[in-house]
C-alpha cells in the first residue's frame, strides 16, 4: 500500500466532504436553527478542511496507484465520509449514539435508506437535508464525482476507481475520455434531478406543510436521484398527493436506467436506445411485477385493512414496484400487510435491482440477463459436449470470463447474504415486538425470521425498508450495535459490489510497498 | 429421442418397481391387514409387471442412447415410479387424493421426507413400510441400483446415467468398471443399513410399542440410509430413547459422507481417507453448527417451552444438526420454537447439505468448498490480472470449467428457489393458521413467509420439514394441488441436480430421431 498517496487522496475527499457540508449548514442558517445545529456542521467542516489540508503536505515517493490500492481507497473513502458525516447527528443530538449516526449516514451515502430514526418529525431541517443530500452525493458515486476534482489522477488509476465504483458488470464507455464521461454523467444526473424538482413543484402543496413545498421537493428529488429512499415525513411518501406519487415513481424508474441510454437519447441514437436488451428486460420486469402486485391486491381488495380504491391499488403497486426494483425504498403505503404474492414479488425484484450504470443497487438487470443466457448455454453444452458456447449480450459476444464473473458474483452475493443472516440471528431483538402505526392501522409486529431476512436483502441491495420488524413504518433502531456494524458493512458491500470491501480485510493490502 | 429404447428401459424400471413392491405386500400379509390393503399392492404390482413386460416387445432401431436421452430418462424414471408408487395410498384410502399420494411418494423416492399425512398413527404397517422403503430405494439412486439390472447397457450410457444421478459435482471413480462400482456402493449401503438396524435393536423398546421394535428399527434405518426422513410415530423420532436418538444421528452423519471414503476404509487406505478435504470441511461444519446451536439453546434454556436439561439440549442439537445437514429431516423435538440463532444455523446448513457421492441433498460440501476457493482465486485475479488462477481440490487442480460449473449451479439453484418461492406465494394457504401439538405444547402457527421460504429450501434440498406452517410437527397437507405439483418438481430438481428435469421441459428432447 502506497500510504502517503492514500493519505493525500483521502485528504482531498475530506476537503470535498467539508465543502459539501456547507450546503446543510446554509440550510440550517436559512431556517434560523439554534446555534447547536449550526455548530453541528461547523465543527465537522472545520475538522475535515483542516485534516484534509494537512494531509496534502504528504509527499508520496511514487505517484502510481495500483488497482488493488484503488479498490481499497474506494472502500476507505466511504468509511471516512461516513465517520465524519455522522458527526452532525451526534452533535445536534438528533441521533445521539455515534454507531447509530454512522449507520444512518452510511445508509445515506450507500443510497440504502435504512434508518434508525423512530420519529422523523423530531428532526431539524438541516438534519433532513443532510440525510437526503447524502443520497444524492452517494448516488452518482462519490468517486465519479471526485474524479473531476483530482486533476493529477492519470487515466489508468481513474479507470480502476471507476471499475470499483460504477454499479454493474460493465460500464458502457460513453466517450473515450474518462473525465469527459464523468462530466456528462454528472450533467445528466443534475438535469434529471432538477427536472424532478420542477415537476414536483407543479403539484399542490401537502396540506399542513404549505411552507415546505420547495424544501420537500428538493429532498424527494435527492432521494430519488440516488435511489436512496430516506423519508422526511411520517410514513415516507404516504402524505404526498397522488400526482407527486406518480411523478416520483416515474423518476425512480428513470434513475434506475443505465445512464449511457440518456447519452444515446441526447445524441439522437434512438435506434440503439431501443435495441438495448437490458432496457427491454428492465421494462419487462417492471410491467410483469406491477401486473402481479396489482392483480394480487385486486383479488384481496376487500380484506386489506387499507380499503384501497382500484386507483389506489394501482398507484401503490406502481409506486412500490418502482421503489423496490430501483432499490430506493420510498413507500406510499404499508406494504407489510399486502398479500403474500405481492410481498414475494417485491422480494424477487429486490434481488434483481435496477440496470447497470444507474444509481440503483441489487444484482442488476444485466447480470440477471447474462446469468439466464449463461444457464441456457451451459445446459446446451452439457447436453452436447461439442457445442461451442457463446453468450451474446447487447449484440456483442461475451467472453467466458464475463459470464463466469457474473455467476461467481451471484454465488458470492448469496453466501454473503447467508452469512449476514446468520450474524443477525444472534441479535437479542429476535422475538421482541414493536408497535407499528401505519395506514393499515395500529398493530404489533414481532421481529422474526422475515425481519432478519428482509433486513439482510434490503441492506445488501441498498433498498432500506424490509418487512415485519424492519418494514416501511418501522426502523432499524432496535438492532444491537453489533448488528448495525454488520449491516453498515453489508450496505457497503452491496454498494461497492463486494470486491473493494473484501480487499479492505486482506492483510496483503496493507503491506508497505 | 429414441422412443422405443426409452420405452424399453422404462419398462425394465417398471418391472423392477413391481418386484420391489412385493416387500410391502409381504409386510401387509405378515400383519394380517385387510384385503383392501393387500389389493393396494397387488393391483399396482400386476399393472407394473404387465406393462413393463409389454414394453419389452419394443424393437429399438438403434441401441445407442445419447447423453441428453439419458438425462431425460433419469427424470422420467422418477416420475413413472412416483405415478405408480402413489397407487397403494389411494387404493387403501390412507391418502385418498392422487396428487397428495404422488407428493408423498415423490417425497419418498427423492429422499425428501416432506409429508401430507396429518395423522401418522392412522397409517397401516404396509403404508409405513412403503413410505420408508421408498427412501431406501431412492437413497442410493434408483438408477445406480438399476444399472445392475440393465445388462446390455454399455459403459458409455451408464456413465451418462450416473452423471445425472449421483449427487455432487464429481463422482470419485472407485474402480474403473462401472458395474463393479455400483455393486460396491450398494454393498456398503446395505451393510451400513444392516448395521444401523442391529444397533437400534440393542436399545430397549419404546414404551407402548414393545411389539414394533424390529419393524421400527428397519424403518428408521431405511429413512436414515436414504437421508429421507419419513417418520412412523407421532413427532418423528421424539419418542425414541436417547440411545437410539444418538445412534440415528450418528448414522445420519455416516450416510452423509461420500461413499468412496468407505471404500478407502475397506481397502485400508486410511491416509487418503483423512486427507480428504471434503471430509474435513464436512466435520468442521458439523462441529461448528452443533456448537452454535447448543450454545444458543443453553443461553435460553429457561425460556424455552420444552424445559430441556443440558443433556437434552446437547442431544437435540446433535440430532437436529445431523438430520438437517444430511437433509434427512427427522426430528427429536420441536425446533420451530428454538431461538433465532439456532433456527438460522439449521437453515444455513440446509443449503450446504451432505458430501458429494452420499445420499444427502443440498448444494453439497464439495461444491461449497470449491466455490469458496473459486471466490478467493477470482478475487486475487481481479487484484492482479497477471495472476494465473488455479483451484486445487482433493490434491488435484480443477479446470476452469468445473469451478464455473459450480458457480453456475449455485446461481441457478438460487434463481430456481426464488421462482418456487414466488409460485408458492399465490397459494391460498398463506395467512391461514394451523394448530400444532408438539413437545413445546399446543400453539397456533400462521402460514407466513418463513413457511414458504423453508418449504422451498426444504424441498429443493430434499430435507422435508421446514419452519412455521411446514414445521416438523405440521405437514404439507394444506398446500393447494398446484403448489404440491410445483413442490414435486422442486424435490425432483433438487434430487437430480437440476439438469435432467430442465431437459424434460425442452421440446428438443422430444424430437424424433
Amino acid at each position: 500500500m502506497n500510504y502517503k498517496k492514500l493519505g493525500k487522496l483521502l485528504g482531498k475527499i475530506m476537503i470535498l466532504e467539508g465543502a459539501l457540508m456547507l450546503a446543510p449548514l446554509i440550510v440550517s442558517l436559512i431556517y434560523n436553527e439554534s446555534y447547536i445545529h449550526i455548530l453541528a456542521f461547523v465543527i465537522p467542516i472545520a475538522a475535515l478542511l483542516l485534516l484534509g489540508a494537512a494531509l496534502q503536505f504528504l509527499k508520496p515517493k511514487r505517484e502510481e496507484f495500483y488497482q488493488k490500492e484503488g479498490f481499497a481507497l474506494t472502500a476507505l473513502v466511504w468509511i471516512v465520509m461516513a465517520l465524519f458525516g455522522a458527526l452532525p447527528f451526534v452533535i445536534n443530538g438528533e441521533i445521539p449514539n455515534y454507531a447509530d449516526a454512522c449507520f444512518e449516514i452510511m445508509s445515506g451515502f450507500t443510497t440504502t435508506g435504512a434508518s434508525v430514526v423512530t420519529d422523523i418529525t423530531a428532526l431539524s431541517h438541516s438534519t433532513l437535508f443532510w440525510r437526503s443530500f447524502s443520497h444524492w452525493i452517494g448516488g452518482m458515486g462519490i468517486l465519479v464525482f471526485v474524479l473531476i476534482f483530482i486533476p493529477e489522477s492519470n487515466e489508468g488509476s481513474s479507470m480502476h476507481l471507476l471499475r470499483a465504483e460504477s454499479p454493474g458488470p460493465q460500464v458502457g464507455k460513453i466517450v473515450s475520455k474518462m473525465k469527459a464521461t464523468t462530466r456528462i454523467l454528472y450533467l445528466i444526473y443534475l438535469g434529471l434531478t432538477a427536472l424532478e424538482v420542477i415537476v414536483l413543484l407543479c403539484d399542490k402543496p401537502i396540506p399542513g406543510y404549505e411552507n415546505e413545498k420547495f424544501f420537500f421537493s428538493v429532498l424527494a428529488a435527492f432521494g430519488s436521484a440516488g435511489t436512496g429512499g430516506f423519508g422526511f415525513l411520517p410514513g415516507s411518501m404516504e402524505m404526498m398527493n397522488p400526482f407527486s406519487q406518480y411523478a416520483i415513481a416515474t423518476f425512480l424508474l428513470l434513475f434506475g436506467c443505465n445512464f449511457s441510454l440518456y447519452y444515446l437519447l441526447l445524441i439522437g441514437k434512438l435506434k440503439a436506445l431501443f435495441k438495448s436488451e437490458e432496457l427491454r428486460a428492465y421494462l419487462l420486469i417492471v410491467v410483469a411485477a406491477i401486473a402481479i402486485v396489482f392483480t394480487s391486491l385486486l383479488t384481496r381488495l376487500s380484506s386489506l385493512p387499507q380499503n384501497y380504491t382500484t386507483e389506489e391499488a394501482f398507484r401503490h403497486s406502481y409506486f412500490q414496484v418502482a421503489s423496490i426494483l430501483t432499490t430506493t425504498g420510498y413507500s406510499t403505503t404499508d406494504f407489510n400487510t399486502w398479500p403474500m404474492a405481492a410481498a414475494t414479488t417485491l422480494l424477487v425484484v429486490t434481488f434483481i435491482g435496477g440496470m447497470a450504470g444507474s444509481t440503483a443497487g441489487g444484482l442488476k438487470t444485466s447480470r440477471v440477463v447474462i446469468a439466464f443466457k449463461g444457464f441456457y448455454v451451459n445446459i446446451r453444452k452439457m447436453i452436447n459436449p461439442r457445442y461451442v458456447p457463446k453468450v451474446k449480450f447487447e449484440g456483442k459476444t461475451l467472453d467466458q470470463q464475463t459470464t463466469n464473473g457474473v455467476f461467481s458474483f451471484i454465488a458470492l452475493y448469496f453466501f454473503i447474504a447467508l452469512f449476514v443472516l446468520l450474524l443477525l440471528s444472534f441479535d437479542p431483538i429476535n422475538g421482541t415486538s414493536v408497535t407499528v402505526v401505519s395506514d393499515a392501522g395500529t398493530y404489533t409486529q414481532t421481529h422474526g425470521f422475515f425481519s432478519n431476512f428482509s433486513a439482510t436483502i434490503s441492506c445488501i441491495s441498498n433498498i432500506g425498508p424490509g418487512f415485519e420488524g424492519v418494514g416501511a413504518y418501522a426502523s432499524y433502531a432496535g438492532y444491537s450495535i453489533f448488528s448495525k456494524i454488520v449491516l453498515i458493512f453489508t450496505m457497503l458491500i452491496g454498494r461497492l459490489e463486494i470486491l473493494p470491501v473484501l480487499i479492505l480485510f486482506s492483510p496483503k493490502t496493507w503491506k508497505k510497498v
